[in-house]
C-alpha cells in the first residue's frame, strides 16, 4: 500500500474538515491506496504555516501552482472559494493530477464546463465534494429506491434551511458577493439538496424559481462604531425556491434559505414513492424515517431506521449499534470512495459531469427567475 | 338566548362533523345566539332520514329550496360538493338567510364572484367552513404573529400531504372529475393552505405553479371484475405545488399531493419572521413549534408548545392541560365564531370574500400553469 | 332500541366527560342499549341545576339515595371524589342498578372489598372507568400482545408526569387531604399506569417502592392576604415511584409525579417483548410507537403509528385517517363497551374486581413504602 | 509544549475509542500538555501489532508491567476487562504514573477501594472514563443546574437501554460471566447512569432495587452445530432496576436492560427541577430539551435546543452550529479535560474516588436485592 501524496488547496472550514478525513480514513477503513498528507497550500504564509501544524500536514506551498507540480502530491484537493476554483483545477489537471474540488464546482456554468473539458482531457479521476450523499442514511435511502423497494418515484421535496445572516448587522462577507460567490443560498446550500435530488432521484428537465434578498444592504467586513460603519450591497439571493420536474415524471420542490429562524443546519428531504417513503433531516443525520405501502394495516407508520448497524452503508466501520456519527464522517466517507475509485481507475460520483449537471441546474433556475417562467437545464457542455 | 335554527345541506362526511358541532358548541361554550338544530336536507330521502336520526336533526327535507324558505331556519350551511354550491347559496342568501358554506366556496372563481355579490346583496352574515384557522394552535401563531412577536415575516412553507388515491384500482370518485370537484389536490386540500397563509402571512401577489396526475385512469366507481372493469379519466391533478409572493414582501412555498405514502393528513406549515418561527402539522394538531430569536444564546431550540392551556385559544373551554382535543373540534370553534359574528353582525373571518381571495389564488395557479408563468391572483371581483 | 336510563351523580370535570359520552355515543356507534341521560345528581341544587342545563340533563336530585331509586334509572354513574365512592356505590347496587364508577374505586383496600362483594350480591353490571385503556393506540398495543406479536412480554415501564402543583403557593384542595383522596399522585395518576400494566401485561405480583412530599404546607383554599394566610398540612404524596414484577415473570417500573415541570399531562408507558415493543405517550394519544425484531435487518426501527384508520379499534367510527380524536373520546369508547356489556350480561373490564386488584397493588406500595420492602398485593378480597 | 507520553493497555472497542481521542484531540483543541502515544500494550503479540498500525501506536508491549515501566510513558489508560483493571492501574500508579482507567473501575467494591488507596498513595493524577459526561448536552445541563436555572432538583429518571443480547442464541460472552464482568446491565450501562445522576443531582443517599435474568442459559462462544452445542449459565442480570434517594432531598429512577427491543443504545434521563426540566437521550446526544417553567405562560413548551453553538460547551472547537457530532467526540473532550487536569496538577472528575462512589452504588444496589430492602452506599473507604 504505497498510498498517494495529497495536496490540499484552501485551509479554511473545509480545509479542517478535508484534512479531518484523510488523517481518520486509514484508521476506520482499509484503504488502497491511502492517502499520504503531503502539504496544504495557501497564500497567507503565517496562516498556511500554522493550519500545516495544527491540522497535521507536514508542509506547505503558499502558491498551488508550486503545489500541483510537486512530485509528491498525486491528489490536489480544492477547498477555496467558488470563484478560484476553474484556474486551481485546470492547473492540477494539467500537471496530470488526480482532482477533488469542493463543490460548488465553479461559480458560473461556462466556468465548469472548462473544467469539465479539461478533466475529460487529463484522463486523471475527478470528483467533487457533496459530501451529504455519503451520510449512510442518505445511502440507505439510495439502496431502498435502486432495489425497488419505494417503488416509483413521485415527489421530492427539499428544504435546506439556515439561519446565520438573519441580523442586518452580520457583515458583508465573501459568501454575499456575487463577484465570489457566485450566488447565495441558491448556490451554497440548495446545491446540496439539487445533488442530492440527482442522486436520489434522477435527472431534472426543468425548472422554474424565485430569489429574495430581504437585507440588501450591510456592513463591510471590519467596518464598526470606531472607524465608521460603512455599508455595501448585498448582491446574491438570501433565499431561493424553485419547482422541478424529473425526467422520470417525479415532481419537486426546493428551497434554500439562510433566513429561517431557528434552522441552524436544516438539509432536509422527503421522498415519497408508490410503494414507499423516506425522509431525512441532516440535523438528525443518523436516522431516516422511512414508510412502506405493505407493512401491515394495523402498523403501518414511518418507522425511526437508526442508521448505526453493521450492515448499513459505511457504518460497520465506526462503533456498535446505537452509537452516532457526526458530521465530518461524510467527508471521511467520501475519500474513502476517492481512493476506491482511484485504484480502480473510475471518477467515483458525483464526478465533474455529475457537478456540471447540478450547476445547470443552478442556472436554469436563475435564468427562470430572470425570465419568470419554466427554463431548462443546459447541458451541451457535457 | 332564543337561538337560531340551523338548516344543514348535505350529510356525509362533512354533515356528520358540522352536525357534531352543532350539538356540541353549546355544551361547552355560552354563546348567543346558541344554533338550533332545524332540519337536514339530502336528495335521497332515505338516506337523509337515517342521518337525521343519527346526527341529531328533528326533521329533514329533500329539496334545499324548500329548507331556505322554512321559517324556522334562519342560518343555512352548505356542505355538499362543491359544484352545487353555487345554486344553494344564492337561494339561501335570497331567501334572507345567514350563510355558511364549506370550502371551497365555488369550482370557478366567477362562481365564487356571483356569489360574493349575492351575499353583499343580502347583508346577511356569511362565512366559509376553513375549519382548521380554528385549531387551537393556529390562532396561537396568529397570536405570536399579531403581537409582533416572530418579527417580520420572510417565509411561508406549507405543505398538505394525504396518499389515499395512491392505489390506481381507487376508484373514479367524484373528488377526481374536474366537472364535479373543480380542481384535486390543489383546491381540496391546498386550499386549505392559501387559506392558512392568508391568515397568518397576508395577502398574496403572484404565483407560478406545476399540476401533475400520476394516474390518468381509473375504474369507475361500482365497476369490478364481474361486471366488467371499466375505467374512465381522472381529469383533476394528483398533485400540485406552486411558489408564491407575498404583498408584504414575504416568500411562500406550497404543495398539495395525495400521493405521499404515509401521510394521511398532513396539514403542515412553518412560518420564519425576523425574531422567530412557527411550525404546525396538523397531525399533531395540539402543538406548535415556537422558536425564538431572542431567547438566550445557550437555550435556543423549537418548543413544543402542548396547546391546551386555560390561556390558549379555545383551550380554556375544554379540557385541564395536557388533555388533547380532537379533528372536529375546529368544526365547533368555527360554529362558536359564526354564532358571535351572527350577534355582532359581522360576518366571521373567512368570510365569502376570503373564499374569493383563496379561490383567486388557485385560479392563478391554474393559469399559471397553463401559461407557465407567473400569474397574479385577480381580485376585481371584489 | 329502548335505551337504558343514566344517572349521574357528580358534576364537575369527570361529570362533565361522563355526559359528554353518553351525548356523543348514539351519534357516533351502533349502541344496544342507547343510554338515555335520565338524571344528574349533586348536593348543591343551584350548581346541579345549572350543570344539568349545560350538560344536557333533563333533570336533576340533590340526594343520590333519591336519583338510585329513580323507574327512569337503570345506570348509576359514580364520579364523585373518592372517599364518597362507597357509599353511592353501595346505594345503587342495593337498588338492583347497573353501576359504573370513577377510579379509584375507592381510598382503601378495605372499601373497595366491600363494594366488590355488594356488585356480586346485586348482580348487575359493573364497572370501573379507567378509560385510557379506551384509547385506540392502547387497544392496538393490547391487540399486538395478545397476537403475540411482540412475543414473551420482559418489560413494562410506566410514568404518570403531571406539574399542575408545583407553585408551592398552590392550595390545599381535597386532592392534598389523605382523608379525602386516599393517597396523592399515586392513587390519582399512579392507579391508571396500574390499571394499563395489568391491562397490557397481566398480574403483579410483587412491588417495592417510595413515595415523597416535597411541599410540605400550603395554604387553605380561600386564604389570602387579605384575609390573613392559613396553611395546612399536606398529608399525600406529591410524587412516587415502585419496581414491580409481575406474575408471567416480566418486571416493571412506575412513577407518578406532579412536580415534573413541563410535563401537563404524559402518561407514559413502554412495553418490550421477545418479538417487539410499543411505546405511548398520552400527550400523543392517537400514535403508537411499534417496533418488531423481525423487521428487514436495514430497515428496523420504531414506527409511528397514527392509530386512525378504519380498522384500529373505535377508529372506523369517527373521522378519515390522520383527523385525529381527542381525550374526551376514551369515555365515549367506555360507555361503548358499558352498553355492549349491559346487553351481554357480562360487566366489562375493568370491573370492580380489576379495580380491586389495582387498589391491592396501590395499597401493598404504600405498605412497602412503610416496611421499606417488598409487599404483596392482598388479594383474599377477590 | 513537550507533551505527556501516552500508554494504552487493551485495544479493543475503547482501544479503538480512545486511541482516536489521542489523535484527535491536539487536532481540534489547543492543549498542554498534549499527548504524545507512545506505546499500546496487548498480550496477544500479533493482535495488539495490527492494532499499533491501525490505530496509530508508534510501538507496542505484550505485557503491561513493560509498558508502565517505560521513560517514555507519562499517562497510563486502561481499557481492559473490569476484572483485570486493578492489577494494571496497581501497577502503573507505582511506577508514578498518572492513570485514566475505563469504567467500571473495578468489578468490585473491594478492588476500587484498594485502587483508590493507591491513587492517593502516589499523588499523580487519576481519573476514570465516564465519557458521557462530557457530550455537551450533558455538560449545558450541568450548566444550567449550577447557575440554578432548573432551581432545585426534586426528580432523576434514567433509563439505559439496549438489546443486543435478545437473541437466546447469543453467546455467553465474558460480560455475562460475573466473574468477569462483576455484573450485567448494572454495571455496564447502569454504572453511566449513576455517574451522570452523581454528576447532575449529587450524592445518592439510599437505594432498593431488583435484578432479572431472563435468558439463563446460552451457548458458549465457538460452540455451534457442528462441534455440538454446549451452553454455560448466565451469571450476571439482563436488567436491573432501583430507586434511589439523594442526599438533597431529590428521589430518582434508574432502569438498565439489555432486552429493550429496537432500543439500540437509548442512554436517557430527565431531571425536573422547582424552575425547569431537561431530558436527554444519547441516541439524539447533540440535543437537549429544556424547559423552563418562568417561561412566558402561552409559549411553555420543551425546546429542543441543538448544542452546537460557539457558546456550548466543547461545540465551539468543532463544526458551525447545525452540524452534529458523534459518540467518539465524548473521548476526546475525556481527553481534553484529563490534559488541563494533568497541567494543573488536579484529577479532573469523574477521578477514582466518584467512580469509588459510583461503585458504591452499584454495591449497595446488589446489597439491596439479597436483603429485599433498602440500603445505603457504603462510602466507608473514601
Amino acid at each position: 500500500m504505497a498510498g498517494i501524496g495529497v495536496g490540499l488547496v484552501g485551509y479554511k472550514f473545509m480545509g479542517r474538515a478535508h484534512s479531518n478525513a484523510y488523517r481518520q480514513l486509514p484508521r476506520f477503513f482499509d484503504v488502497d491506496p491511502a492517502p499520504r498528507m503531503a502539504a496544504i497550500c495557501g497564500r497567507d504564509e503565517s496562516g498556511v504555516r500554522e493550519a500545516a501544524d495544527s491540522l497535521g500536514w507536514p508542509s506547505y506551498e503558499t502558491d498551488y501552482r508550486r503545489l500541483v507540480e510537486r512530485d509528491d502530491v498525486g491528489l490536489v484537493d480544492v477547498v477555496t472559494p467558488g470563484y478560484t476554483h476553474r484556474e486551481i483545477v485546470l492547473a492540477a489537471l494539467e500537471a496530470g493530477k488526480h482532482v477533488i474540488c469542493e463543490k460548488p464546482l465553479a461559480n458560473t456554468l461556462a466556468e465548469a464546463g472548462e473544467m469539465l473539458d479539461a478533466a475529460r482531457a487529463a484522463g486523471t479521476i475527478n470528483a467533487v465534494c457533496f459530501n451529504y450523499r455519503r451520510a449512510p442514511a442518505v445511502q440507505l435511502a439510495k439502496k431502498l429506491i435502486d432495489e425497488g423497494r419505494l417503488g416509483t418515484i413521485r415527489h421530492w421535496r427539499a428544504t435546506y434551511l439556515q439561519d446565520f445572516i438573519m441580523d442586518p448587522e452580520f457583515p458583508l462577507i465573501w459568501r454575499l458577493r456575487k463577484e465570489l460567490a457566485g450566488s447565495g443560498a441558491l448556490g451554497d446550500i440548495g446545491a446540496h439538496s439539487v445533488d442530492l435530488a440527482h442522486f436520489l432521484v434522477g435527472g431534472i428537465s426543468e425548472v422554474t424559481g424565485m430569489t429574495q434578498t430581504f437585507v440588501k444592504e450591510r456592513p463591510l467586513e471590519g467596518s464598526d462604531g470606531e472607524t465608521g460603519r460603512v455599508t455595501g450591497w448585498v448582491t446574491v439571493d438570501d433565499a431561493a425556491a424553485f419547482l422541478a420536474r424529473f425526467e422520470n415524471g417525479a415532481v419537486g420542490t426546493f428551497e434554500a434559505t439562510r433566513f429561517a429562524a431557528g434552522r441552524r443546519n436544516k438539509n432536509a428531504f422527503e421522498i415519497n414513492g408508490s410503494k414507499g417513503s423516506v425522509a431525512f433531516d441532516l440535523e438528525r443525520m443518523n436516522e431516516l424515517e422511512v414508510f412502506f405501502v405493505d407493512d401491515d394495516a394495523d402498523v403501518q407508520g414511518f418507522r425511526t431506521v437508526n442508521v448505526t448497524e453493521p450492515g448499513h452503508p459505511y457504518a460497520g466501520a465506526w462503533w456498535p449499534p446505537g452509537h452516532i456519527i457526526g458530521y465530518e464522517h461524510t467527508f471521511v466517507h467520501t475519500m474513502k470512495d476517492l481512493m476506491d475509485g482511484i485504484r480502480a481507475g473510475e471518477s467515483p460520483a458525483p464526478t465533474f459531469e455529475d457537478a456540471y449537471r447540478c450547476q445547470a441546474v443552478l442556472d436554469a433556475v436563475e435564468r427562470s427567475v430572470e425570465v419568470g417562467g419554466w427554463t431548462k437545464p443546459e447541458l451541451g457542455g457535457i
